[in-house]
C-alpha cells in the first residue's frame, strides 16, 4: 500500500477502507509513512471528515498500536469518565472517589493542562507527595485496595495517538471532530474500562464553543465506544462560566476537598453527582448507594484519602499557597449576569497556573478565586476576584484579561449545567 | 510569525496576507517551517484555493528564493514558451529555433519526463553529444551566438519550488491549480524572459483532462505573468490524441527535424507556427519574418543546427534506434475515429521511453509510431502502430495498453487543435 493513495482517496472525498486505515496508522507509528504525509492526510480529514466506520477503525488502529490494560479480573465493574476540559473543572477529584465509594472501580488516566484549561494531574500534584506515575500492576493493585486510581497514561498506551497528536498540534489539524474523538477514545479504550461517561463541555471556556459541535463530538465518541463494546454515554455540560469558585491547581484541590466533606459550590456538587449517577448506571450499579449520600456520609472522603495516600500523597498536608494575592474590586453594585470562562482560564494561566509549552512547570498555588457567580449580587468596592500568583509582575496581565470578563447588568445569559444527554 | 497561524488561516478559508506568504515560503526554504507544516498548508490550499493576490505573491516568494537570470542586455527581445506537457509534444524542438530565426532570443529552461508525458531534455539528449547543462553565462553567450538555448534549470532557480514540488509529490497536494500555476510561473519568471506564451494542454493525455480546469490554470498563469510585468498569453490546445506521428525521444527528434526541413505532420507544423506567431507578437516582433516562411526557407533549420552544435550535439549524427520493432495491425478496414493520447503515452512509457522514478534512465530509441491519425483511413491487417523498444519483453505490456486506445467507427470525436486563447 502507498501513503499517497490513502491521502488522495480522502482528499477526493472517498471513504477509506478498513485496510487503508489500519495500514496508514500502523505504518505512520513505525515511521514508514512520513510526518508530512500524515500531516496532509490529517488536513484532508479536517476537510472531508470521516464516516462512523472510518472513525471506529481509526480508533481501533490507534488502540492496537499499544498495550491495552485489562481489569476484567476485578470483582467490581469498572467505569470511567472523560472531560473534554474546561475552566475550574476539578470534577474528577471528587467524582472518582465518590464512584469508588458507591461500588465501582475507577481506572482514571488523566492528562496535564495546556493553554487556558487545567489538567487533573497538575491539580493532584499540588498535594504534597502525590505522584502521577503508576505501572499497570500498581494501578491494578490500587483498584483492589482503594477502588480508584488517577494516573498518567504510560508511553505504551496508544503510542500512535501520542505521535499523531504531537503532529496535529503543529500542523493546524487539531480541529477535526473525528480525529479528536478517535484520540480521546483510543486512550480511554486502552484503559480497559467496561463503561464510560463523557463530559463534553460547551461554551467559551471549552474546546467546543457551540452546542452543535459539542453534540457532534459527543455522538461520535458514543458511537466509537459502542462499536468497541464499551457502554458509553455522554453529557453536554456548561462551560460558558467557570465551574465552582476556584480556578488553579491547589485552589481546585481545596474546593474538591470541600465537596468531599459534604460542602462546596452547588454546581460542582451537582455535576459530580450527575456524572457519578451516569457512571454507576453505565456500570450496572444504579441500585446501590447514591453518590449524594456518599458525599454526605464521609465514604467518598474516605475513598479520596485512600487514593491520595496510595499514590504517596498526604491527604492532611497543607496545600501550597501562592506568595502574593491581589483583589479585583467590583466597579458597581448589582447582579453578576455574565462571567466568561475563557477569560478566567486565561487569567489563571497568566498568573502561572497553566503552561504555554509542554515542558513548562506550573505554579501550584496560582489561580483565580471568584467571589461571585452569575446570578449573585455584587457590591461596588467589594472583591469580585482574588488573584493568586508567585510573581506579582503577572497581576496586571491577568487583571487586563479579566477587565472584560464580566457584566453586571443586562439579561442573565447562562447555559443550564447539563445541556443534553447522549447515548 | 508562526506557521500554525498561516495554516489555520488558510484552513479556515481566509486570504493569506503578503507578509504571511513571503514569510512561510522563505522560512520553509530555510528549513524553519517543517515539512509537515508545509504539507498541511498545501492540503489546505488544495481545499480552499488561492486568490489572484495570494498566488502572485506566492510565486514572487518562490522566485525570490533563488537567482533570476537577466537577459536585458541582449539586443533582441526575449520570449519563451511553456507547455504543461502532453504525448508526442515535441513542439519546443522546432519552435525554439523557428522563433530565434524570426528575430527573438529564446532562453528556454526545460524539464525531464515523468510518467506518461515526455520531457524536452530527454528528447534532446538522444542527439549524440548534446548536453542540457549550461551555466547562466553559457546560456547568455549562446543566446547571442545562436539566438536560442534549451537547457536544464540550475539548482539556484526557484529552490523553494524544487523543495515544495518534491513535498507535494509525496503528499497528494500536486492537484491544486494555484500551486501548479505558481510552480510553473516561478521557474519561467526566473528565466528572465520579457514575454511568455503558455501552451496549456487539455484532454486525456494532459494533466488537465477538461477544458474548464485547463482554462482556470491558463487564466491563473496569465494573471501571475501580468502581475509580474511579463507579457503573457496562453493557448489551450488539444491533447485528446497525440501530437504528430511519433512518440518517444529520438523518434520525436526525427519528426522535429522533418518539420524544420519544411515537412512533417500537419498538426505539429500548425501548432509550431501558431505558438511561434504568439511568441513573436508577445515579443513585439509580429511585423517581421513569418514562422511558416522560416520553416520553409531553411532559416529555422539553420538555427536548430547552431543551437544543437552550441550544446555539444552533432546535428548530422544518426539518431539512436531501438533494438526491436513490432507492428500492431488494424483489426478492420474503416476510418480511425479516436486515438487516445493517454494510452499511447502510457504504451511509450512501458516500452522504455519514460521513467517511473526521477532516478531512472530513459531509452532514447523506445516509443510508438502511429500509422494513422483520427480522421484517416485504415485497412484490416495493415500496421496501425509500430512499437520500438530495447527489451522485447515490454511489447506485450505496451500492446495491452493500446488494445482499447482507438476506435474505427462511430462519430469522430476530436478537439480542435487550438481550443481557446487567453490573454
Amino acid at each position: 500500500m502507498e501513503a499517497i493513495d490513502v491521502i488522495t482517496a480522502k482528499r477526493d472525498g472517498g471513504e477509506l477502507t478498513r485496510d487503508q486505515i489500519r495500514w496508514v496508522v500502523d505504518a505512520y507509528t513505525r515511521g514508514e509513512v512520513a510526518e508530512e504525509q500524515m500531516a496532509a492526510l490529517s488536513m484532508a480529514v479536517v476537510w472531508r471528515g470521516m464516516t462512523r466506520a472510518e472513525v471506529s477503525e481509526w480508533t481501533r488502529a490507534m488502540l492496537d498500536s499499544g498495550q491495552r490494560l485489562d481489569f476484567t479480573g476485578l470483582a467490581r465493574p469498572t467505569t470511567d469518565k472523560h472531560s473534554t476540559g474546561g475552566v475550574g473543572d476539578k470534577i474528577t477529584l471528587p467524582l472518582t472517589p465518590t464512584v469508588a465509594a458507591c461500588g465501582a472501580a475507577v481506572p482514571q488516566l488523566s492528562g496535564r493542562g495546556l493553554g487556558h484549561t487545567g489538567g487533573t494531574l497538575d491539580k493532584l500534584e499540588s498535594v504534597p507527595g502525590w505522584r502521577a506515575d503508576l505501572t499497570p500492576e500498581q494501578m491494578l493493585e490500587q483498584l483492589v485496595t482503594a477502588g480508584c486510581a488517577v494516573c498518567a497514561a504510560g508511553p505504551d498506551l496508544a503510542p500512535a495517538d501520542r505521535k499523531l497528536y504531537a503532529l496535529r498540534d503543529v500542523t493546524g489539524t487539531v480541529e477535526s471532530i473525528p480525529l479528536i474523538a478517535a484520540s480521546i477514545m483510543s486512550k480511554k479504550l486502552a484503559e480497559g474500562t467496561s463503561s464510560l461517561v463523557l463530559d463534553v463541555k460547551v461554551g467559551s471556556g471549552a474546546f467546543m464553543k457551540d452546542a452543535a459541535s459539542a453534540r457532534e463530538l459527543a455522538e461520535t465518541m458514543v458511537a466509537i465506544g459502542t462499536d468497541h463494546g464499551v457502554r458509553t454515554r455522554a453529557l453536554l455540560t456548561a462551560m460558558d462560566t467557570p465551574l465552582g469558585r476556584r480556578v488553579g491547581n491547589a485552589l481546585e484541590v481545596a474546593e474538591a476537598v470541600e465537596v468531599l466533606s459534604g460542602g462546596g459550590p452547588d454546581d460542582v456538587v451537582e455535576l459530580t453527582v450527575e456524572l457519578a449517577r451516569e457512571m454507576l448506571r453505565a456500570a450496572g450499579l444504579s441500585g446501590g448507594t447514591d453518590p449524594a449520600d456518599a458525599l454526605r456520609d464521609g465514604s467518598a472522603m474516605e475513598s479520596w484519602r485512600r487514593m491520595v495516600a496510595a499514590q504517596g500523597g498526604d491527604p492532611d498536608a497543607a496545600l501550597p499557597v501562592a506568595a502574593e494575592q491581589r483583589d479585583i474590586l467590583s466597579p458597581a453594585t448589582g447582579t453578576l449576569t455574565r462571567l466568561d470562562a475563557y477569560a478566567v482560564g486565561f487569567a489563571a494561566w497568566r498568573l502561572g497556573a497553566g503552561r504555554a509549552r509542554k515542558e513548562d512547570a506550573v505554579s501550584p498555588g496560582a489561580g483565580v478565586e471568584l467571589h461571585a457567580k452569575p446570578g449573585e449580587p455584587v457590591r461596588a468596592g467589594r472583591p469580585l476576584f482574588t488573584l493568586h500568583t508567585d510573581d506579582p509582575a503577572r497581576f496586571d496581565r491577568a487583571a487586563e484579561v479579566l477587565a472584560d470578563s464580566f457584566s453586571l447588568d443586562g439579561p442573565e445569559r447562562r447555559l443550564p449545567l447539563v445541556v443534553d444527554r447522549i447515548g
